[in-house]
Order: structure tokens, then C-alpha cells, then sequence
């Protein structure tokens, strides 16, 4: 029998725990969440994880119920000035153009082929769902997978110069590792592609591509010429992860209500945050703040700061947000580090 | 911290094996399918595990790759002479029909009301499928689950005089906690709706509710009058699991291309089936073969059975297994015992 490393681990902290012990054991030395300014995110967060393992408390959670969503782009990692998975789209577009010439004069392909970054940010979030579908169809399964790992290797965030894995959150990878460590099970819901982000969701974040919900388009089986089966990705959309789509799919794919779940934007965390926090017990729903221009970024109309069409947050959002106590993450007040490399 | 009774047995199993021995601790002292009688099947399924978990095997599979499929119906449980879920559905037609009277002069509502079980059995199955679409409607997914959970709890099958939940074949049930014990995560894939099987998955196969995929109805995010958030089950279908849907779909939801899957039916398993074997490595592929009338049933039509339109396995299907060297199961022959209770 292999040994998974992961297993042992989490065997091994199941023992000790058995001996009598509370909490997780990293957590008994020291903080789980280093990389956070103490503060109220911070204590709302050790505090759910507290009262949700805690056997003596009303709110305990068993652990097959224990369930934590994340969205990715501005919650995970950087989405600015545009979302990782439409910088590789944009690099697909060309291979297409070439393929399809007549695509140089329609829009959206016109306007992303110009490669004016400032209008293609402002392309309406449907165009931009059009480009990708179109660019992610008409190959195996396979091949696009090992396609996305590919450019993930080679391509670079021209602010920071370096591979776009790199730009995840070191305080959210806390929080993964520990709620992991105190029982949960970790999920991506993105409203990104779910073929795009499970090449690199369990080396980047830990979580496997079965625990990655997304934007899903239709595979069709067939052979190919040597007969072989296959599975290619079509150009249409099965589930669609925007709005309220994302806590329907959520559904759909795990039959559970999150007791935790992280967002950042009003196009396709709303609707799961709020379902999340109208559960029944101890219920987490929180959203990170861009809100750091010197760090990272600072953009959203909740904070009077610009809309960038990329991950805004709404008013509406933020007020709803306050109303219902979700916890709203300040990257610039509650964050200590931003990335794990820094310093 | 909460101990995860499964996680600490599993950790055990891996600190043990971290030791230095290869097998799972209970196939050591003895035989990890005790209800299985010697045969080429039973070799086959231990021969993949050994293989598959070998660390100096070439066919070695990595721990996050062990990713095994099940069918349900006529592979996990018995779906003679109607399908269970379809049984449960027969139940809320009733209700149907009272809310909405003009259905008992319509196809195949009529038929259903009948109560003419050969005639009810006959109906195609897209027919079934509108029923069981039209039947699981219009209420929350909560509800639903607990509804389904509550007629299990009463029902029983008219042969056996037991809940339906004890007909799972103990010979499956040893194949799938073999397949767990040696570090295989275990899915559930089913012709049949995805809400039905969720409510009691972990209870009677020990397989989460986020491992199981089906036939899939929308949801419709909204509002019950307290104003609280809810989600509504629409009488529309998203993902269909007939044919090569379950792979279709399992790709969507999962990621994987399974190292082993079991199935019996060409109505939804041949596709799968097929493509299981065909990846590279190790592969197992079986299917289960409904050859015993006297302590199950027998049907198929690949075995000059009658074609009971439930669970078919076709000609076509049984050449393919034999020409792709799948397993042939058969009931009759290869398993010592069937139900758990007997004896």
C-alpha cells in the first residue's frame, strides 16, 4: 500500500488528537494565521473554526458536514488587471484567428486581436465567456489540460515577473491549510473555467480537481482515428457559475450548503455568501476587499474606488455584507503579507 | 478538534504501512473479499489493487490519481423488478395527480396510475426519466432530501420484506472498502438522479454526497416568504447520465478518467466502461452479469435472458467486455453470498 503523504499527516494529527488534544497541532504551537494582523477577520475566523469543532458547543459541525467554498480570481489569488484565464484565452485567440481568419473583423476576437488590454477589460462579462468558450473547445480533455499546465510554466505577470501560481494569497493559503487541519474539506468554486484551474488546483492550493466546481462546457465522446475513446471539449456552456448560477452548481455538484465561504465580487459571490450565511448553526461568509493599491490592487465602487468590470464589488454587496455579518477582509488593515515570497 | 472516525482508521492504516508492509492492514489477516468465491474475477479485481498500489510496479498509481466508479442500479443494489427511485417517484405521482387531475388522462402519468407494474416497467426510458423529473420538482433540495430519506425509512421491497437500502450486494460493498482501504477515493455514477441517491450515500455505501453524480435537475436560486435564500428543483434537466453522459459528466464533475469502474448496464455503462479501459496503465473495467434467478434475479439478452428493459445488458456490450478484457462478474458464480442478512 502507497503511503499519501497528505494522509499520513492528517492520520497522524487525528491520532494525537486522540490522545486527548483540541486543537490542530500546528495551530497548538503557535498561530494558524500568521500572515493576518490580529484583528476582527482574523478572531471571526479562528472563532468559527473554534465553535464548529468544539463537541461541546450547540454549533458543532460533524466532520462529513464540514464544507468550505472559495472562489479564486481576487480571492485566491490576483484577477487584475485581468483574470489569469483571459490572459491565456487571449494567447489561444491568436491560434484561432489563424485557423479562422474572418475572426480578425467580429468582436469580441477584433477587440481582443488589437491587444488594447484597457478595452479589453471593458468587454461585457458575457463577450468575454464567448471568447473562452471558443477558445477551450475542440481538443480532448486531455490535451487541454496538459495545454493549461503548459503556459502556466512559460507565462508571467508583467508587474511582478513572475509565474501567475506565485500570486496567490499567503494569508488565504492559511486559512486552506487550516481549515483542512481542523476537518474541512476545501473547495474551489470559480467563475472561471473548471477545465482551466484543476491542472494546478491541488500543487497551487492543495485541493484536488474533484473539489473544483466552475463554468463547465459540454465534452462529446467519440474515437479518434485509431479508434480510441475520447472525450472533446465543446464550444457550449452546461453550467454556468455567474450570479446565483454558482451556489445552484455548488448544489449540483456536492449536495451541501457551505458552513464557510470565501468571495470577493459581486458577478458570482453574492448569491453563495448569502445562501451560505442563512444556514442553520454557526455559518461563515466573507469577502476580501481590494483595497491595497500599493500591495496589490484597490479598485470596487462599495469603496468609492473604480470599477474595473473585474471582480467589482457593489454597494449592494458591501451593505449586504454588513447587514448580514458576513466578515469583510481588508487586504490593506487585516493582511500582514500579502505573497508568500515577499521579504 | 473533532476526530474523524474514518480518517483516524485510514491514518492508522498509513502510519502501520509507513512501517514497511504493502497491503491493507485487514487483507492481511485474511481475505479482503471473504463473500467472493475463488475465480478469475475476484483475482482480477485484487491483482488491480496489488498493482495499482505497488510502489515498484510500472502500472503504480499515485494516491490522488485512485479514483474508483459505480453505477447504482443492478451494480451496488438490486433494480428488480423497477428501479427504486422510480418506485419513490410511482409514490409522488400520486400526489401529483390529485394537484393537477388532467394527468391521469396523459402518457405515461396513466400508465403510471395504472398500477400495472409489467406495462409500467415497458415504458421507454425517456418516458421514465419525465416522470422522475416532473416527481422530484418544485420543491427546496432540503426538502427533497429529507423526503427521500423519510420514504426509505418506510418503504419496503414486496419480495424480500426489506427497506430497499438493505438490498446492496455484500460482495460490492467488500470491493468498496477494499478499494478505500488501499487508498482509493470511491464515486458513485448513476443513470438515476443525483438528489435521490445523496440523502442516504454515506450511510449505505460509506460514499460522501459530494462523491456522487447523476442525472441532474436545474435549481433555481430564490426566496420562501420569510425571506430567507433557497433553491428550487426545476423540472429541467442539466446533465443527463443515460449513454455516454456518465462519462461526459463525470469528466465535468470530477476531473478523472477512473483507474477502475463497475458497471452493468448498456443503457448507461458501456461508454464509461469503454473508456476506463482504454486509459493508460492499469485498468479495471467490470461489469456485473444478472445470471441468478434463484437468489437475485436473471435477465439479459447477452445471455439469451429476457430483455427486462431494466438494466439490459446487451449483446454488443458483453462482446465488447470480452474482446477488452474487462471482468465479467457473475452473480451466480462468483458470489458466495449476495445481501449481508442472509445466513
Amino acid at each position: 500500500m502507497e503511503i499519501n503523504r497528505r494522509d499520513l499527516l492528517k492520520g497522524s494529527a487525528a491520532i494525537l488528537a486522540a490522545g486527548g488534544l483540541s486543537v490542530p497541532s500546528f495551530a497548538r504551537d503557535g498561530d494558524p494565521l500568521p500572515s493576518w494582523n490580529a484583528g476582527p477577520a482574523k478572531q471571526a475566523i479562528i472563532d468559527f473554526v473554534k465553535t464548529t469543532t468544539d463537541k461541546s458547543s450547540s454549533k458543532f459541525v460533524p466532520p462529513e458536514e464540514r464544507i468550505a467554498e472559495f472562489d479564486q480570481d481576487g480571492t485566491l489569488w490576483v484577477e487584475q488587471p485581468l483574470y489569469t484565464q483571459f490572459l491565456y484565452c487571449l494567447d489561444r485567440v491568436g491560434t484561432l484567428a489563424k485557423e479562422t481568419p474572418e475572426l480578425k473583423n467580429r468582436e469580441p476576437y477584433k477587440t481582443v486581436l488589437s491587444g488594447d488590454r484597457a478595452a479589453i477589460a471593458q468587454l461585457p462579462t458575457r463577450e468575454l465567456f464567448e471568447i473562452i468558450v471558443a477558445t477551450q473547445s475542440g481538443i480532448t480533455v486531455e490535451e487541454f489540460s496538459a495545454d493549461v499546465k503548459a503556459w502556466l510554466t512559460t507565462a508571467k505577470d508583467p508587474r511582478w515577473k513572475r509565474p501567475y501560481t506565485d500570486l496567490t494569497y499567503l494569508p488565504m493559503q492559511e486559512v486552506l491549510k487550516y481549515l483542512r487541519a481542523s476537518g474541512y474539506k476545501t473547495f474551489i468554486a470559480t467563475g472561471g473555467s473548471t477545465g482551466f484551474v484543476r491542472p494546478y488546483s491541488e500543487q497551487v492550493y492543495g485541493i484536488p480537481p474533484e473539489q473544483v466546481a466552475g463554468t463547465a462546457q459540454a465534452f462529446t465522446y467519440g474515437y479518434d482515428k485509431a479508434g480510441r475513446p475520447i472525450l472533446t471539449r465543446e464550444p457550449k456552456l452546461v453550467l454556468d457559475n455567474l450570479g446565483a448560477g454558482k451556489i445552484e452548481n455548488f448544489w449540483l455538484m456536492y449536495g451541501h450548503r457551505p458552513y464557510a465561504a470565501f468571495g470577493n465580487s459581486s458577478s458570482d459571490d453574492q448569491q453563495i455568501l448569502e445562501y451560505v450565511k442563512a444556514g442553520t448553526g454557526a455559518r461563515l461568509s466573507a469577502v476580501v476587499m481590494h483595497d491595497d493599491a500599493t500591495r496589490e490592487y484597490a479598485y470596487g465602487p462599495a469603496q468609492g474606488l473604480p470599477d474595473t468590470k473585474v471582480g467589482t464589488l457593489s454597494q449592494e454587496m458591501y451593505d449586504m455584507a454588513k447587514k448580514q455579518n458576513w466578515i469583510v477582509i481588508s487586504m490593506k488593515n487585516d493582511w500582514k503579507q500579502i505573497f508568500a515570497w515577499e521579504k
